[in-house]
């Protein structure tokens, strides 16, 4: 293992991104220094939150400059070592980088530190059969909360309800949202957690209780750029909502307890989740960009081994 | 004192409320009960939060009825009395309608457990002259705040500098408001409270610092019914903000601990307040219309004697 592979930004997209915006490089592996380790990755997750650091400009984290790699979260075997600290591993590896990783902890951290909900509350999730989404559907329905998620097709909607057990998962592609989520939440709503924003937040606000709580993860519909508007803003004050935008990573005190929980429940078959996975380094651009439509169902992985 | 009057809603407005909607009625004063004490009402108080009770539907108050009262916030004299209860005063009667009652406590909650601020940072308050802005912005300077405020006019703003003590006060109705507020807050916004909404709150939207607290009190600028989106929503996920809307007759566990401090600080000269006072009740709903266009200067109120 003298070189290894990494895709970098090549250039900036102008509204919609591009495989043109990705260059893949083969470089030379440094040296080893002491404290650090050496490792052979097996999976690469790509997640929507890269999509707002191929820009330029103020965002939660530095922008990628041009030509330097586009990082991303990794699981990997360790093959040379000047560091003596060791992991032991009791779920599959690459839930790591999904349920029992950041998307997991993200979905645990709005759900029990933002939503708060009560049992018998009804719960809406947005991206509901995604990589985070899930998570906080099955969390709240674990609570003896009524779970309604909102996905894009006939397909995701039946995996959220027969296989993750939702109460109802609204098809956005359906064409008429307002009424369909009205339908699925009888009771109005108490507590969103917010993936997508404009038109999907919209729905929900427009169904809000007093005292509702809406966690704010992502905002997807925006993230190419183009400005996505909240017209039902007034519910806010009408409501007494709260709503609160968040980064997992900014909490890592909740990590230790979360992870715990998140891979217990997995282990005892309690957290559902799917993959689709893509093969090989040099396909992570199109599969990323596919992630941004939709196109995948469940957490989106590249896998870097053969 | 055999009878009394009274102003109810004739009509609801559609959009813009008129003078055509109100009615100004003599009905008889109803024989008192045990319990009960009969008030000569000396001050009327009119307030933005009444326009949206004149819509019917969903609001956060349930809307006053078609030829029903206009009820309002009074002080006045008790002249007759089946009620053993009193109260005695330290501060100016018509106060309770202002600094010291409805308009001061909100000013204190939002502060004190919404936006929280700490010493030295940045505070924007909208609506920045008037009964509750004023308070907001006294408060936190009392605080060690930096603290600017939005105004309508010249005149409001040398008024908020000047008098009230802020750092700096700019003027919506100047044309560039994005721009003013910039240079206004030179190290960003940490906590905002918001009464106007619409591109008034996108203004400190994009000035805002990460982990920002917005309290939201009004969103006049959507009070006559037109939708207000807002554009800049993106700055609470990508700042990490937490906005709260509130109503502080929800929070009356406070009311003892901030009435209090409040009247301390009139007592003392470190809370100033200004009035504009209408004359007799025949007058309240052009007060009212007037307040909604930002006529008044400071607290609107209405004196019902002479």
């Amino acid at each position: 293992m003298t070189t290894f592979q990494r895709i970098v930004l090549a250039s900036r997209p102008t509204g919609e991104a591009t495989l043109e915006n990705f260059r893949l490089e083969t470089v030379e592996v440094p040296e080893l220094k002491d404290g650090e380790v050496l490792v052979r990755n097996e999976y690469l997750t790509v997640d929507p939150y890269m999509r707002s650091l191929m820009n330029e400009g103020k965002s939660y984290m530095p922008p990628v400059q041009l030509n330097a790699t586009m990082a991303g979260g990794t699981v990997g075997e360790v093959v040379a070592s000047k560091n003596p600290t060791f992991d032991t591993s009791e779920v599959p590896l690459q839930a790591y980088l999904g349920v029992v990783g950041m998307p997991g902890m993200t979905a645990w951290y709005g759900l029990n530190q933002i939503m708060v909900p009560k049992p018998g509350e009804t719960v809406v999730v947005s991206a509901a059969s995604g990589a985070v989404g899930s998570v906080v559907g099955q969390l709240a329905k674990l609570k003896g909360c009524r779970v309604a998620g909102i996905a894009g097709g006939k397909e995701k909607c039946d995996y959220v309800v027969n296989e993750l057990g939702f109460d109802a998962c609204v098809d956005y592609k359906a064409g008429k949202l307002a009424a369909d989520l009205a339908a699925a939440t009888p009771d109005g709503i108490d507590a969103v957690f917010e993936n997508v924003g404009g038109p999907v937040l919209d729905a929900s606000l427009a169904r809000m209780n007093p005292f509702g709580r809406i966690a704010v993860c992502g905002l997807i519909a925006g993230y190419n750029g183009e400005p996505v508007p909240v017209n039902n803003f007034s519910a806010v004050l009408v409501m007494r909502l709260t709503m609160r935008g968040f980064i997992v990573g900014e909490h890592m005190e909740f990590w230790p307890q979360g992870l715990n929980e998140l891979a217990m429940l997995v282990a005892c078959g309690k957290l559902k989740y799917r993959e689709t996975i893509a093969q090989d380094l040099a396909n992570a651009p199109e599969a990323f960009l596919g992630l941004l439509k939709g196109k995948n169902f469940g957490k989106q992985l590249v896998k870097l081994t053969r």
